[in-house]
């Protein structure tokens, strides 16, 4: 046919190897690889360029916020390209991005990000919860895209700068926080899958309420078999913009039956994984009385969530007498292991399921007290209020270190 | 704590339900839910706004393109939202995307897209190759994402159009083509999960060369274990932008060790799935001299590939008789069935593995001559040119479908 006329061997791939990298000045060996890489400027904070917002917005009353929906004056935006590094850091009004159509986080969705919120004490001033938790988990995100990667403190100095310049849109009202989205996207301009040549990281704030404004209403989950969130050897141990947009068709499904959340269960065993897109907990009594703590383990599939880890840490300290929790059990066991439905039955009608929850960044405590499964209806015990006997004493701790009520090292002050 | 002085319940799932959207006048049951969703208008092909480039580009050599780096001066945007359906398509001058940094796109990976070719015959005439396969796609994976759908005819009309404008483009070298990608993205302004509000769907196109330009170079495999491409109840199965971004990294790491491409392997019995971003074909000769040409099943894990139709439909037609391919043996058998490790190495230890090859858009077919398998390279035969016995036929007749040598249905007119 044609091959005669064809004398250049054109293979996409060969964009994918570092080779091309190598003229620059400074290389440093790729830790998973070996390869040489570049050795390219990381975040510099004190490079960041402010450009204030000539049009502020007045802060609209906390009681008409909706989550997500309003954005404060002032968004961070750091460009990453493969030759020079990471770039100037601008802090800059909120306002829409100039992508090009070719940018691939369009294309193969390169995106991953975090969600932290900021909190308003008593004394107005104004606190991160566990910043570097999240600093951390975006650098393993972005390892996992093979997306650029960074430094997680130089990258929070500039997260507190921008709250501090939009600090008025932290709002006072009890239980509100300041939603923080640090999100990063591939933006090389070209359809080839691969590593991008060209990344933006941008920080986006919202103004919310509580998750549960009258009160901790039990959520209904729905057993999904049909669908999965994520598998063994993919990407549901980081947080990925991947892992949320096929979740939403679930959904809608489980809504239509009437349903809150999808219950993400894993094999043929049905192992509860996670609930609609929090971490979640499983409470057991045993014979002897002993209270047992459940979460699945961090096998892969799991996020490690940073509300996950602070009830992990908080029932532990309970346990080892680091600091006792009002309310707890003495007889504590606070366990990291699977969880099947057959077990959940078992105790259920054995009357040994003490509660079950999920929990994540948004709602913190999220109680369930229903779950649709295999045609039927699994009750789930709920306290008065929504709350069970093991999450109360552990969320009243848990806002309390969030707002600065309780002193702790999770809290990190942002305005003096 | 703050718990008295919240009034109002602020769930972000009531934003998920359809029931917003009953104001408009029209509406229909959602075939999925029996919920009542709006009917808004489609797509309208007529109603297209015509924006000239007024600073048109040359197209640049055919010898220097790389894939997906050029553009050309042209591109079809069509704006959605929930309220008012599909909006006026525009065609106008390639440039940037203006998109909210709230965007669910950026956030949440809600895209999806296709990828086809326009081909120039000798006479000049422009075509494309069985798009009604691509509208038909895209339309299965808009659904999988909760993302509008549309009218399959009408976008490929507006598609037809704008490769008109741009027909200067569509190269006229021998094995090059003119890459057409539609994408379709979320977004709406608000970092909630759920489907969009709003909506955008664009095509963009870049004339392309030859995937293999010196001959078919084969392609080493590294079957992968760590990783997994797709799994039961994901999205296997649709064009999203959440199958391609995970695989980069897999990717990086197996050209570290030598090898081009990942082959997915399914499950403890290592079935063989897809091949980097393509579907795959073994060939299998058996003891009585039948030859047995293989591909996995659409399974929910497989993309359902344009061309791994068409090998499948040629191989078919030479069975049936309905048009014999020369150099096909008689004695074929074409399945789509499971095949796993232990069965490809029993084949290569037998002397009865004929070949193996992907099969995609981009390369069109990509011989296999290695995999690196569990510590040791399983060596895969290989015809003198690359390509082996049952692939060259199929691919002769298909590049003349393509562009036009052999006339059949699968060529579809665009210009005249």
């Amino acid at each position: 046919m044609f091959l005669h006329a064809l004398r250049r061997q054109r293979i996409p791939l060969a964009r994918w190897s570092p080779a091309r990298f190598i003229a620059t000045k400074n290389v440093i060996s790729d830790p998973m690889t070996g390869e040489l890489m570049p050795s390219t400027p990381d975040i510099q904070p004190h490079r960041v360029e402010i450009l204030r917002n000539a049009n502020p917005a007045t802060p609209p009353p906390a009681h008409t916020l909706v989550f997500g929906h309003t954005f404060t004056d002032h968004m961070l935006a750091i460009p990453w390209d493969a030759v020079s590094g990471w770039g100037t850091p601008e802090i800059k009004p909120y306002g829409p991005l100039q992508l090009e159509p070719s940018s691939t986080v369009l294309h193969y969705a390169q995106t991953i990000f975090e969600g932290m919120k900021a909190y308003r004490a008593e004394d107005g001033k104004v606190s991160l919860f566990r910043p570097d938790m999240n600093m951390k988990r975006f650098n393993s995100s972005a390892r996992r895209l093979a997306l650029p990667t960074f430094n997680g403190e130089a990258l929070l100095d500039l997260i507190k700068h921008l709250i501090r310049i939009d600090q008025h849109w932290v709002p006072k009202e009890p239980g509100h926080s300041l939603y923080v989205r640090p999100t990063l996207i591939g933006t090389q301009k070209a359809i080839g899958v691969g590593p991008p040549n060209e990344a933006l990281l941008f920080v986006i704030m919202s103004p919310v309420g509580p998750y549960y404004a009258s009160g901790f209403k039990p959520v209904s989950l729905y057993g999904t078999t049909e669908y999965v969130r994520a598998a063994p050897g993919g990407t549901g141990a980081y947080k990925l913009g991947v892992n949320y947009a096929p979740g939403v068709l679930p959904q809608k499904s489980v809504a239509a039956l009437g349903y809150s959340q999808n219950l993400w269960l894993h094999g043929p065993e049905h192992e509860l994984t996670e609930v609609g897109t929090m971490n979640m907990f499983v409470v057991f009594s045993k014979d002897d009385g002993t209270i047992e703590l459940v979460t699945p383990p961090l096998d892969g599939m799991i996020l490690p969530g940073v509300t996950r880890d602070s009830v992990l840490t908080l029932a532990r300290e309970h346990v080892s007498g680091k600091k006792r929790l009002q309310g707890l059990p003495d007889k504590l066991i606070v366990s990291e292991r699977t969880v099947t439905m057959k077990e959940v039955k078992a105790a259920v009608a054995a009357g040994q399921l003490v509660e079950m929850f999920g929990a994540g960044t948004a709602a913190v405590i999220s109680p369930v007290d229903r779950i649709g499964y295999m045609g039927e209806d699994v009750l789930i015990p709920t306290g008065e209020d929504g709350m069970g006997q093991i999450s109360r004493p552990v969320w009243v701790e848990l806002i309390g270190r969030q707002w600065g009520t309780i002193p702790s090292e999770w809290s990190v002050p942002v305005t003096e």
